[in-house]
């Protein structure tokens, strides 16, 4: 991954070990933001292992401004069978409010849809709850269209335990 | 993977080399389902190296009877954030219009569930199309829940082509 020094006074880089407890900071930052703090487990120790550890489950850039890490973006591969090809699934991209407007998050996902295409990939996706205005109207102008009559249906908890010991 | 050979006479295993014929023309029937024919452009040398070059970036599982494969579930791991952890995202699950109806549909999901369950993860998820009652309703009875609130943006073609090569 190329570094992305912009005179806009900040950089895009690739996350680094040391970036881990900043990521952190900024996914409860996402999880308050999106109202689901109450979702988050998330430890130091597991995120260094999915980014880290080979082969990396995930990968995720950095803006850096000042010296300080200000915003971030992780993503993993996903995969069509229709095109039999990967994808980038985008799973948070966040920026620090007090850093909005310098163009930070615009930049995180200019420089994941460069690592798309350079890999090969058709598509860049990723999911925004409904009631997030500014970010629909941000992503609508990048040229980002909603997968409307799809729906995601999630089993978990108890369903899926009670789904994975059924004998029949 | 474990085999799970049911008495209701079918059995369902993990994908070998030899099924990515079958796969590939399951695909193409699911497309045909789905009223999205057109965006098939898969070959079986693309879906074997995402099924069996290592690391594989996909996992599949397929149903068969009487020496024939009739449907099959294709999925790859996801990442939570807020979890830090892997879940199971399910591309394609398909079962031949003729081998309806007898749990093979639900045969496959369970299997899912059980892999899911048996690498930690918590949540296992996949996109329906809204107009797909018969699917919605037998997922609602297996416990599975609608995201109701979030949307899925795509950015491909020519909007990924033209912001990944934005210079700002």
């Amino acid at each position: 991954m190329s570094a992305d020094v912009l005179d806009a006074g900040f950089e895009i880089v690739a996350a680094r070990r040391e970036d881990v407890g900043d990521i952190l900071r900024l996914i409860r930052a996402l999880a308050e933001y999106e109202k689901l703090s109450d979702q988050v487990v998330a430890t130091e120790e597991a995120l260094q292992a999915a980014l880290f550890d080979w082969p990396a489950r995930v990968e995720a850039l950095v803006a850096r401004s000042a010296g300080r890490v200000v915003g971030f973006a992780l993503y993993f591969l996903n995969y069509s069978t229709f095109r039999a090809r990967s994808g980038i699934y985008l799973e948070d991209l966040f920026v620090e409010p007090a850093e909005r407007g310098r163009g930070i998050g615009q930049a995180l996902l200019r420089a994941i849809a460069g690592i798309a295409v350079a890999r090969g990939c058709e598509r860049f996706e990723w999911a925004v709850l409904d009631w997030n205005q500014p970010a629909i109207a941000f992503y609508q102008r990048l040229g980002a269209r909603p997968l409307d009559d799809w729906t995601v249906y999630r089993l978990g908890g108890e369903a899926l335990q009670k789904l994975a010991s059924a004998t029949k």
